[in-house]
């Protein structure tokens, strides 16, 4: 079968053909239908030898959906064909973090070597695949896969970063969205349909700030060396209850902690350059501000992503590439010329 | 001065003149700009005299807005004319519940005999009014004190009911409102801007139902012996996760039951006829399903209301008295002829 | 194997000899090194022909540990004499519920045929057992299997009912717990370690109080017609934050609600006849009280109980009977003469 | 009257004779019975001019307890000689963080020149203070004031911090409590007494971290550049579920930040030098651990605090002295050579 796969250290991604999986028992075969490319994937295919861990060649991409096309010994109650999108960061499934669904804080995936498929394990970006349990697929029913598949990563890692703070998004509160593209413009949505916030969005062109408004912002600012200020002056002294975070350099980090009021909530969601950071400390931070990392979501969060989209209230921007274009795709990501989330789509 | 007052045990509230108030140290004296008419008012004045503890006579209306007029000594901060509508339970302010701004459930209220104004202290039904302590007001701006004073009750305890509730309104769950009158069709706006959940509506007529579907509800249902069951085919297996209801007889009790699904919150608001309850036990009700009666809210949520009236969210329905009129006010209340909260305005 | 089984409708539980069984793909075999006998198989035992649902012949027991002695395919990370415990409450794993960890409320047990060991699949009372899943082991340790196996349902489900409660349980506040046995006791001993809250605990006679003392009790009372009075005598006006009841009979109930304070919650534990409730309504239960019955626990809280075990919090009273003698178990459970739980250990 | 107060930039602290101040409208007067010295006097008494805001001549000492000597106008249900200690972090009382009794985060408190006692307002360390209001004011009764007045800083600190992270808290969690001091030796109390964690408390010193054993710790590691190492040999790979640091310094912090788990929280309650801070950041501190400054406590967290000493929970450290060598106390405090904290006691 096709796949996308990093074959080198340093190499581009590139299509190749490899043999179709089987299912071993408890595990399911997924026919792909959507793949998700992402810039954690241009990241890890930054890493020199040293530091890059995930096997080579390694099949691409930890956003899948698919059919279900066959299942393993022991896999019981999944009708063949079925819909799914599959959650990604796969856990042991019995550490106390994972016995609520936290799998993304799996206790003992690094001494277990469990790997999220496309960043370990083998990912979407082919024509099959395979999870290895049926707790990491969600039924989609008849909801697009296209529109669907960004969900499970560019969806569910803001909402998982949103939800701890819904209860400080009261009426007359504001919430900050610094980075408007694949999870920023998730956020926004999120945010004004799960809360009373009046959302701000920033972003570094009146392009990328025309979709936030689109997609349900309420104001804009421009992300330049004035940004803080231009917030504050929105909110006025009490200051944020809620910045994401969705780019991670130092600039709009130090935004984000200029903006934050007392005793909300800054959530860095954006790798940036791997070593920006937020200051945390007397006179330097608002006073309880709580400032923190998260790392995608919860089991439980992608079952209610999907009842979201049933309900209609997404508006997920894509673009569409064939699996043989694929290797395209991370090109389009990589110079910045995409518009929205690149989806390689195996039946094109 | 002017006022509404209840004189005799049975009779009809009546228009009275009485002297102007002062107010002593701490005090605060408003002019009246408006004061709402409500069901609980008519409750009282049911009442026959071994169980009536309100005092006679008694200046009616709990719903107050008005404009300072004048403060008594030791009132800092506060500008003569400033808008502001009344926090109305009163409590003694330093108890473990007062502490928190939890005075609906003051602890020592009762033995201090302090009560709210209008059911016990001289209320909003005059020209003027004495607000004991300035932390019972909140500035109101230049919203209109007309549509904004049923916020203090009509829209103050659906939304403290609602709060504890929010947690469980994720996207595909379902809220029930029973009852789309006064504090209704505000708990459903409150539903539709602070969560992701379908409402549903349930009342007696399909006027009241076409108001409930104006105000955003998702589906409405006839509020018959059918009910549940109808209900039922829109939640699926799953029920409610919230089940509000506005009326508290046992019928609406019994259906609101029916209706809820596990782990769900079910919150009797209705007084109804001070009788009917909900059964809670073993195979007699949904599994996890928190069934509570509370009691108005908390000072902070009444601020917060106010911040969302300022973001425009409310459509709240009024009929408007002079107070030469406002004993028709309650005729009509009593008659059930109402379209939304009567709100009698002196300066009419 | 010999097994404790429930054979006809109305029978008594008899020593059977049945095949050993063998794990399928990804199920896991257990030597059972402990088994608790419980009220609840009485009460299905009890059923008429037409409600019980559970089929025959029943191997009894849903409360187990042992040692894994065998593993199906496609079970990994797992060691052969690994010693565990069961968690009991089986659901599919996949649904909303299921992905926290809240599979004693799975949305797709009943539809799918999923049942407990003990209450539908065969149980722990026999020398090996069958465990569906890896998921629904929690390794022990060290620990002794026979003190630690009532964790699994006695210390599980009070466990589950305190936790949603323990932010009420502040410095000042009471905690009431009405019966004092099996999972009563445990009670006294989380509210102990887990909070601030005073406890006082209810039952019906000296001994029973003794022991409640014994293990952590600040105060006792006996459980009759005045208890309710006897307890406001301790809590005052305040009444009770948490109200536990364990028997779950209309007396119990009853003082239960009359104790209970503003704002508290009541949590019915005990099954009772089955007909038993509170009634929540105005006038009839104190303002915002919560009000609930929940049924067992979650995954992470059985892996919580064990680490709370392994802290060496509990003193568990339990009383041993080796597979021949399971019957008499039964029988002394039946007539009230068991002085703490009883545990059925194969080996002995 | 006698009091210590600080009169120029860079004084000592000096014995004075002050006029005896008389309550105004709402307001209260006390009889001094205790008051705390604490090191953020010295913080304060450290700055230079252009950062003094606190005026001059300033009646230190904001940790105040005593009997109400007179009550000002509009003062009503607060008996002549009732026993009190002071809440501290004075706010205006109205807005929405004070209606909540958050008034150390008061949103107006800087606009309207309100300040703590002790802290810009005459403070506790005089024989006579004036409270601005008796919401500020929390009854002891027959609580000795002298052990009970720390519990308004040195307790509530800690109490607030805590509070947060009580969740976190279960079995088989760890609670790492960095300088054992004032703060820190209640702070173990309280994490004893209202969680299950295991408690590992951290400071320079063998003797400092008897009285750590002493109140309640179950390990205790010095606090060296080995400190995060040692810690981590008790935690295991797990980390603490909530690290307090109550000193400040940047090496502290960097031990908070080495020791924390994943999901933990990370409470930074030390000044230290005001410049110190963690660094928080993808690859830089644990995936959402939530890190945050807080600062004092809220009103009802006093009350809960007074519930807990009622209920005799408190092994407090204190050393008397009179208002004659209240100047010795803050030298011994500034030589480190306390033993506890320092309570001047009027009446002595």
């Amino acid at each position: 079968m096709k796949a996308i796969q990093y074959t080198r250290i340093g190499a581009e991604p590139e299509l190749t053909e490899i043999p179709k999986p089987e299912p071993g028992p408890g595990e399911v075969l997924l026919e792909v239908t959507a793949a998700g490319v992402c810039h954690s994937d241009d990241f890890i295919m930054s890493l020199p030898e040293e530091q890059y861990t995930y096997g080579l060649p390694l099949t691409l991409g930890h956003e899948g959906a698919g059919k279900v096309a066959a299942v393993g010994e022991g896999v019981e109650g999944l009708d063949i064909g079925t819909n799914v999108v599959v959650y990604g960061p796969w856990g042991c499934g019995n550490c106390w973090h994972c016995s609520q669904g936290l799998e993304n804080y799996c206790s003992r995936a690094q001494e277990l070597g469990i790997n999220p498929p496309g960043l370990g394990a083998p990912g979407a970006l082919a024509e099959f695949m395979i999870v290895d349990s049926p707790r990491h697929l969600v039924p989609i029913g008849d909801l697009d896969p296209v529109k669907t598949v960004p969900l499970t990563d560019a969806g569910l890692t803001p909402y998982h970063a949103i939800k701890r703070s819904l209860p400080k998004l009261r009426g007359g509160s504001y919430a900050v969205v610094i980075g408007t593209g694949g999870l920023g413009h998730v956020a926004i949505q999120l945010l004004r349909h799960l809360s009373a916030a009046t959302v701000i969005a920033l972003d570094v062109s009146a392009d990328k700030l025309e979709l936030a408004t689109k997609v349900g912002a309420h104001e804009v600012v421009l992300s330049d060396k004035d940004a803080a200020e231009n917030v504050r002056k929105i909110t006025g002294s009490q200051g944020a209850a809620l910045v994401l975070d969705f780019v991670g350099y130092q600039p709009t980090i130090d935004t984000a902690m200029a903006v934050a009021g007392v005793g909300s909530d800054v959530t860095i969601v954006g790798i940036g350059d791997g070593q920006a950071h937020a200051k945390v400390g007397f006179f330097q931070s608002p006073y309880e501000a709580s400032v923190t990392v998260p790392y995608w979501g919860a089991r439980n969060e992608l079952i209610e992503l999907i009842d979201l989209a049933h309900a209609g209230i997404f508006d997920i921007a894509v673009e569409t590439f064939s699996l043989d274009n694929g290797a395209e795709a991370y090109r389009r990501l990589a110079a910045g010329t995409l518009s929205g989330r690149a989806v390689v789509v195996p039946g094109l």
